[in-house]
């Protein structure tokens, strides 16, 4: 698979978006974060996501520029309407307003409204961990997302509504970020291609029967991915789910049934350990807890325990030397709708 | 198995803790959240405590009339010193404390020092449901109740750690309140003395290998109990447990590997839904959920798709007319306990 360096990546990403009607800054904001996300490895929420936002812009579901309004603020809360700006500008933003409540007030919750695709969803608590803060983040989808059963049933009534979480720390931050579904939609979509099995419990199929065949999921009639801790503690998955749903939803004044485009509610909570512990008090105790953890010895064949985020990094360092791997089909759909927005990528 | 109504058990708990040298109001905190844990079916967490909460006052362990001492303090945020008082007494002024300054300001952070075991974690978040406020908790354990293994290791470095989630509903209140392992500790022991299996994936043995047996828990030498997620996706239950150390724990200024006696870490954020979308428009969106989530068509054979708490609110209703089974074990260990301090409980 040809590579490429996160520099010239970066480059295309910044001039494709402020083709797209960003700002140079907007589009810099973008790009910069997706390129984090595929050199760390993490490349459903990376660079091949140049594709998809796009083509959001060209459908109008994503409108560049678009104002950030907040709409009901206290001095540690608010709530603020992002304009269909890219999710990643608004998050920003977000990020940015959450961090200023915070270490006024020691604690504070942001939400939003018109929000796009945020990205990988651990972006946001490493942003604040990196500035010395602790979070929870929360996102859910709208219903054209719900490819995720509640516990129990056989129709999708969910997104993988992700959770992350992200606190300060000596070295790398620690970076909590997972879905509360057995497996991630792209990830079926990869086992298909390479023609292999998903995981047993992972899915059911139109039926309503379990299966292991991505063809299952995809159908037609489509199937429909189980909760987190499936086929025996799938409560648990669909309960945070819920939380999810409430949090990052509801709480907004959203409904869990919209049929708008792609829109993603977002729950920030960040909390100072200034107003708590202290920071100097933090960080020691959380390298007493990273040293503790990692220390485990490991059971047989497994390579040592880590710390949330921990294999996110040590790729980061590795693709920061030997760049990052795209595959030809990937370059050349960007290249496509770069084309499409009056942009020419050389090849 | 004999059963009791709930009123009687109440009435033994509170005579109970008031002989252990509690207030009769402080005693009735305590007696009437485990009873309610009990109607709920959850009675790891319920009457049956009334032993081990009497045992840790005669060794030292709970202080009963500790004092509750605010250590650390802002609009929105607290750290408590709860004097090793009955942890359901501290959570209650925890609760009563968050409460209050998440009305006032929107949000709201409290977490303890010197707290004893807070009972079924639900609890809290489902008082402050009641009073119409989302909240969050989380709590951790000294180092004496690691039994659960990060993942990959064979060592237990975390305990099962829980978190809980609670909303305000039209009906019963919403409740997630789920550990971060596979199993809970006294799930084994029930398994241990029917002489069944563990479900697979749920432990390792001392030597590091999967085990089903109960006795390669309980051993000699000690077994541990996996994240929640094993075997494939056990990194999102250690995410999880190690989450929950860092707000219940570190951030209050705790060390993760405490040699002290029985103490929760317990960390409570509350949110005022008016300072977001109001109470009215959350309640609407709530039931609306609550509609679309119960309404999915179930797979064959399960008995249908319910809200996180539904089940236990559920056996709440049926146990207040059919009563609390106690095994005759337990009642006895209760009498022997309460003789102890003093106490002739009727037969």
């Amino acid at each position: 698979m040809p590579t490429f360096t996160p520099d010239y990546l970066r480059q295309v990403g910044r001039d494709l978006f402020h083709a797209c009607g960003a700002s140079a800054e907007e589009a810099a904001l973008v790009a910069d974060d997706l390129v984090e996300a595929s050199l760390m490895g993490l490349e459903s929420h990376g660079v091949t996501r140049y594709i998809w936002y796009a083509q959001e812009v060209l459908a109008g579901h994503i409108r560049p520029g678009g104002t950030f309004r907040i709409v009901k603020e206290t001095p540690t809360t608010a709530v603020a309407d992002c304009g269909l700006n890219f999710g990643l500008v608004s998050a920003r933003r977000v990020v940015d307003l959450a961090e200023q409540k915070a270490r006024a007030s020691g604690v504070a919750c942001v939400l939003t409204q018109n929000c796009h695709h945020v990205g990988r969803l651990g972006t946001h608590p490493q942003r604040l961990a990196e500035r010395g803060l602790v979070s929870l983040a929360f996102a859910n989808s709208v219903k054209s997302g719900h490819f995720v059963v509640p516990f129990g049933g056989r129709e999708g009534r969910l997104a993988p509504n992700p959770l992350a979480f992200g606190a300060p720390a000596p070295g790398n931050p620690i970076v909590l970020d997972m879905s509360t579904s057995m497996i991630a939609e792209g990830k079926i979509r990869v086992l298909m291609h390479a023609g292999q099995p998903l995981p047993a419990g992972a899915i059911i199929d139109a039926e309503g029967q379990a299966s292991t065949d991505p063809h299952g999921f995809y159908g037609p009639p489509r199937g429909y991915i189980l909760p987190f801790g499936s086929p025996d503690l799938g409560y648990k998955g669909t309960g945070l789910a819920i939380m999810v749903e409430i949090l990052a939803g509801i709480l907004s004044g959203a409904t869990s049934i919209s049929d708008l485009p792609h829109i993603n509610g977002f729950c920030l909570i960040a909390i100072d350990p200034d107003a708590f512990c202290g920071r100097e008090r933090f960080a020691a105790l959380i390298q007493e807890l990273s040293d503790y953890i990692t220390g485990t010895p490991p059971v047989p064949g497994h390579p040592g325990v880590v710390m949330p985020g921990g294999l996110d990094f040590a790729r980061r360092a590795q693709r920061l030397q030997s760049g990052i791997p795209l595959s030809d089909q990937t370059w050349r759909l960007i290249g496509e709708v770069a084309g499409k927005v009056g942009l020419s990528l050389a090849n």
